[in-house]
């Protein structure tokens, strides 16, 4: 899946990815009207005004970029209707041939990160039948629990060929209070990205291991130094646009073979038509806004990219 | 609901929780059979071996205990059918009122976490309405992300009555990994815990607070430590039993007044069936296993707190 992702990223031009965190305040009324006439202002019509959200955002977008990013939470906070519309989202766009990351940040031990992994990225048995649950491509993964909780997800990525990405700097202002603090002379950033560069030697794909990182726009100088320490690990990298990150501030983040990244932005693209700069679609033409704000997302970090 | 808790502790004598935590492999064939003869091989026919399985084991323990602690990976694995069985699970075991503890160990941040704070704990917003998703009393909370993923959390429960336990020092073999690393002379979980305490003061029951903390029994010399950094926090206490954690090394999880701690078993409890000890009962009597296996488990707890 590491191979796909790259390959689509050299096709589109574009290491992004459109983080699809849908909010209600952000879906335009004529959808929620609908969803809530059809289903009532109940969860079903919640989850319905989401899928039907997403799906217009996801047909206007899905030839520019490689990948999306569902962030579960967004869905999980409506119960068992918002994760129809979560598995919906992750049906649709692998229809669409886009490489699917489930920003699930699950972790767990042994048996029970076995169960997430198995869950989100491989098959799970029943009897003598075996069934995919949720199958994205990508999983994100906390390490606060150690080994103990990577290991299961890397063996059902070596047998399924997916990956995960695991949380190393978050891109939250508060991120510092433990990932910061000093080990040795050494934030414990460092310390999970040498373990991510380890676990990732595991499950090499041509160039980048199955195994990336989360390392959030926010905190550029640290982005450089963990280039380094995990040449091989792809970088997830939220907090651009809306939390501050710029184009110009992501050119270490990426290899010089201009790969290593991959940028999302989440509200900045799907709730583009609330800013006054595509204020011009209207309401109306929301996933056209959505459109504009990736091209333009795109014209920045490859510029910058181009610029270094 | 630490109120709850602690009235259902005093009342049972029992400072105890049960994992439900199912594997198909926990399950007795007989019920196997009749879910796929309803529903097939399916993640149907799984959700509902898995329902059927939880009920009877609740129907035979709910008046001995304070409290149940699903695993939401072990249904989550199951796709939407494994979570609805988990919701099942939930709502039934609050008509036993049962204090539900949702093990799902969630964190990320700022509305994300909000998210799913509002998912497990609170009320979501849908128009004019308001709806619970999966409506858990407690939910446990990784700490990577640092205060920006607790607050969202702590706001809910402030509003809601409920409570989180905060990963500090997990149970696993390889915890130590990053949470023994020393930060200033000291091991990062207990910087944690001070984060937890700090934490904690913000919603206080009236001895004990909202805010707990996860400590695995088969760590009790940092058990005895963290009760010290954090003695208004209730610890919830992984590792008994199957993961080799036993009556007596559990006395220092607790403070003088005999509370502060709530010890869970899953596998030892919901699978005693296949445990030699418990083989009389057979497979059909299963649930009757697991009522023995919690009455042993509370008899080794009171009995090495009153032996302390």
């Amino acid at each position: 899946m590491i191979q796909k992702l790259i390959s689509k990223i050299e096709k589109t031009h574009a290491p992004i990815v459109v983080g699809l965190d849908p909010m209600l305040n952000y879906i335009p009324k004529q959808i929620q009207e609908k969803a809530f006439k059809e289903y009532g202002e109940t969860l079903k019509g919640a989850g319905e005004a989401i899928w039907q959200y997403n799906k217009e955002i996801i047909d206007h977008v899905y030839d520019l970029i490689p990948a999306v990013k569902p962030q579960i939470a967004m869905y999980e906070q409506f119960g068992i209707e918002g994760l129809i519309a979560f598995k919906k989202t992750v049906d649709y766009c692998k229809e669409k041939d886009l490489v699917v990351i489930g920003d699930v940040k699950r972790g767990d031990i042994g048996s029970t990160s076995a169960a997430y992994a198995v869950g989100h990225l491989g098959k799970v048995q029943v009897g003598s039948q075996k069934f995919a649950g949720f199958d994205e491509d990508f999983a994100t993964v906390n390490p606060y629990l150690g080994t103990d909780g990577i290991k299961p997800f890397i063996d059902v990525c070596k047998e399924e060929k997916k990956g995960i990405f695991v949380l190393v700097k978050t891109s939250n202002p508060s991120s510092g209070e433990f990932q910061d603090r000093l080990i040795d002379g050494r934030p414990l950033y460092e310390i999970v990205g040498e373990h991510v560069a380890a676990w990732g030697e595991e499950c090499m794909g041509d160039k980048y291991s199955y195994v990336g990182a989360v390392v959030g726009a926010t905190y550029p100088e640290q982005g450089k130094i963990l280039r380094k320490i995990m040449p091989k690990a792809f970088i997830l990298v939220p907090g651009y646009g809306a939390q501050g990150g710029k184009g110009k501030d992501l050119v270490h983040f990426f290899n010089e073979d201009g790969l290593g990244a991959i940028v999302n932005s989440s509200r900045g693209i799907i709730a583009a038509w609330k800013q006054e700069k595509y204020a011009k679609y209207g309401e109306a033409a929301f996933a056209e806004a959505s459109r504009a704000a990736v091209e333009d997302m795109i014209a920045d970090i490859d510029g910058a990219l181009k610029n270094r």
